[in-house]
């Protein structure tokens, strides 16, 4: 009798965030919801902060509407969302009264599995969603952001998975968002939480590919004894996004493992996204390969693509590698964060500033805030001198409480600045999605009307006289309609 | 202490084989190879018979030139090379003379480990290769090639192994040159032929990444004792090409086994094929995620299009699905062979001449001879009824001994019409490519003087007015040369 193994599949969300920018419109996962709801997924990850983010910026659909849209076409499978624990699915902390709301509004709008991480591993800034959750019925599952460094252990991964499950969680998940769990960790974290845990408590384990060598990872984890592993439908999985579906699938047969899941209805699902695909391929990342060199630099792709954009924008381009040795020792000040949003994006900015005008010489706002514990508590002792030096930048004192303690009630306010724009609906949605995104919710409130956007175009059959990979090049000939002196003139080019 | 698993790096073979359609010219191999030489691999893949033919048919290079370069550029690794058995690295069965002067002479010029195969797993079609390879004193590796059907038992494929063993070879070689070896069956099959060959015999294993699950079956080899696997530098690795090499080192830390690699001698020979890959980018396969259905169908990638072009030459490309279903039902009749050249191109037209013309209404020659025995032994017996029809069609008996048995001396004769060929050398060498490619031979003895190749481009600055995704969209302003009215012109055509 093989144990069961069961599987999430991260296609309505993590996939295209990681693969195609967040951009896919909802009427393009719609037509596959029918065969991945009859696959026998554990659950579907299907919301989170980008995806939120995207509806509103770019794709003009309520991200409210989805969540209902996908819970009734997913009658028979769990939904599930990713929670950035007291920043909800923003970007900086709100007061507990507001990840309160969220957590019923979701769960009231659809939302069976709420996974919770903090980007500093500081449980403190869990408890109210966890707690939040709890409350509602639904099940509430706690992360262990998985990270490398000289201070981080399998024994306080454990440790920290054992206060998850003191705080009451339905499930732990070993979350490694940039690809660095090895099999021999994957196995020794998932055995030693078992251990210390009991074998009761679930252990949900969610790896991306970008290294290649995540899926042994899988195989370690589950000999461990992993209850759940995320996997994508392999129409949009590997580069920086996750290990397929169906590989997973064939792997485990004879081994002793199974899922349950039926391999025709995800070659269903893979049919819909192969045919979707090309149609979103001016966001699609051009990273196809492995990329292990993130195991001696901790620094994940999206992070480096960053950092080089904001080189390039001071004409620093070619301080890249100075940079890349930077990182390093910024995230040691810090404590050893791990890099993921918003530490990624915090650390990193403070490194390229730290190249182009001398070690700490201006500190950003965020950084300043992270040495100084407003984001929480890190694993690390910080650097006592960049402490002092962003106490004076800040002019702020150090704090080690929890954050959100420092913040006063503000649902109130929140609701009346929302209510006061335009196209508000009056609902407690919309005002957390103000809440969440004020720069971006106004707008969004004001054109929701028009509908929701398709940004995926059809391929369009060739009818140019270029080769794309040999521009200049013509293949064929081709009439254009030219102005030569301001005369108008039918012009058939031909290839030379 | 940890086990040391020797790796061998396919990159100079079978990667661009797999990935570029074999057609990377030397001068771009040349300058990774003292890095490649330094990493410290047990060997580097470096010819074989698609290569041998790609040099004369399509670069222009003297394929020995090509192993005596590379001996000279690797004096601290084994070179190695994949040998079709009987069939030397031609598409016929060669009489033994011909055998042993190909093994002296790729010896001669500097091949040290020789990867023996048969399509056909018929031990008979290795017998006088290995033998010749020993007689050289390099390394003879015999070769079981993998595959899935209802005959094959890992007992059989261990078995095979023995026989090998009893034939004398240094090394066995598991191939699974379609990604079918699932991490049990690999488990298996490895601690199979150590338990029943002894721990001294070396097992080598070579498996493709095309359905994403092999590098946990290279995981799941290296725990049951295999000595030695088969991986490609990262920059030309993965959909139907290897597992890349830094992942295999990066997935085995802390787990007990280890390789001798310096990662920092692989990363700039990843860092070199980088710059490379791109400029054979009209050779590159499409094909970078998985395909797991191959596991249902048992078709290879290649031999697929292969199938779907000879259908769409006559009008019938609607009919791929029957073809689809036609092929087990052939690969059965024909006593399951292992789908690898030229197996699988004659089990695959036959399909589509079944389809086509009705159940064994026409014959192809080669396959009346795969039924007739003219190949070798399959492992399971054949259709009675269609080797009858063989029979009728072909005009020829069945035979059950070693085919090689049938055919006369003809060194001499292969040697008096290649030396009759303008510009061959008079070497052994050259009357060697002529008996393999006769129709290839004698256009590159002709213009081998010209010398070599380079079929890579440098990719183009875009100075195009065509965004590639949309063809006809002009992206920028654009001046061309055109002829209206039979009068030229220079004409600027910029974006509407």
């Amino acid at each position: 009798m093989a144990r069961t193994v069961e599987v999430t599949d991260v296609i309505l969300r993590d996939a295209h965030q990681s693969l195609m920018a967040t951009r896919m419109a909802l009427e393009d996962m719609v037509p596959a919801c029918e065969a991945l709801d009859r696959a026998g997924y554990w659950s579907l990850e299907c919301w989170g902060g980008a995806t939120f983010d995207s509806c509103i910026r770019f794709l003009n659909e309520d991200p409210w509407e989805r969540l209902r849209t996908f819970k009734r076409l997913l009658p028979n499978t769990r939904t599930q969302m990713l929670l950035r624990g007291q920043n909800i699915l923003g970007y900086r902390h709100y007061e507990d009264g507001v990840v309160e709301r969220f957590v019923d509004k979701a769960a009231e709008n659809g939302m069976d599995v709420f996974r919770v991480f903090d980007a500093l591993n500081d449980t403190r800034n869990l408890e109210t969603a966890l707690r939040a959750v709890k409350a509602t019925g639904k099940h509430a599952q706690g992360t262990v952001c998985y990270t490398i460094s000289p201070v981080h252990t399998i024994e306080k991964f454990v440790d920290m998975a054992a206060r998850l499950q003191d705080m009451g969680v339905d499930s732990v998940c070993i979350k490694d968002m940039a690809a660095l769990l090895k099999p021999q960790p994957a196995y020794d974290l998932v055995k030693g939480i078992k251990e210390k845990c009991g074998e009761g408590l679930l252990v949900h384990v969610h790896v991306h590919a970008t290294t290649g060598v995540t899926l042994v990872s899988l195989m370690k984890a589950i000999e461990a004894g992993a209850d759940i592993v995320d996997t994508s439908v392999s129409a949009l999985s590997l580069g920086p996004g996750h290990n397929p579906t169906e590989s997973l699938v064939e792997m485990l047969e004879g081994t002793g493992y199974d899922t349950r899941l039926d391999l025709a209805a995800v070659y269903e699902a893979r049919d819909h996204f192969a045919t979707i695909r090309p149609r979103y391929r001016e966001f699609l990342t051009d990273f196809q390969g492995v990329e292990t060199e993130i195991f001696k630099s901790q620094i994940p792709g999206g992070m480096l693509s960053n950092m080089e954009s904001q080189l390039k924008q001071q004409n620093q381009g070619h301080r890249m590698r100075e940079v890349l040795e930077e990182v390093p020792r910024v995230r040691q000040a810090a404590g050893f964060p791990p890099l993921v949003t918003p530490s990624s994006q915090i650390v990193g900015t403070q490194a390229v500033f730290n190249v182009m005008m001398g070690e700490y010489k201006v500190m950003t706002g965020e950084f300043s805030d992270l040495m100084l514990g407003y984001y929480g508590a890190t694993d690390a002792d910080k650097d006592p001198a960049v402490v002092a030096k962003a106490k004076e930048s800040a002019k702020k004192e150090p704090i080690t409480g929890r954050p959100a303690d420092l913040l006063a009630p503000e649902w109130d306010k929140l609701t009346a600045e929302a209510k006061a724009l335009e196209g508000h609906d009056g609902s407690d949605e919309d005002t957390l999605t103000y809440a969440m995104f004020p720069q971006v919710a106004p707008k969004f409130f004001r054109e929701r009307a028009d509908g929701p956007l398709n940004l995926g175009r059809d391929p369009v059959a060739p009818r140019a006289p270029v080769d794309p990979s040999h521009p200049g090049y013509l293949a064929q000939e081709i009439e254009y309609e030219v102005t030569v002196n301001g005369q108008k003139a039918k012009v058939t080019v031909s290839p030379a």
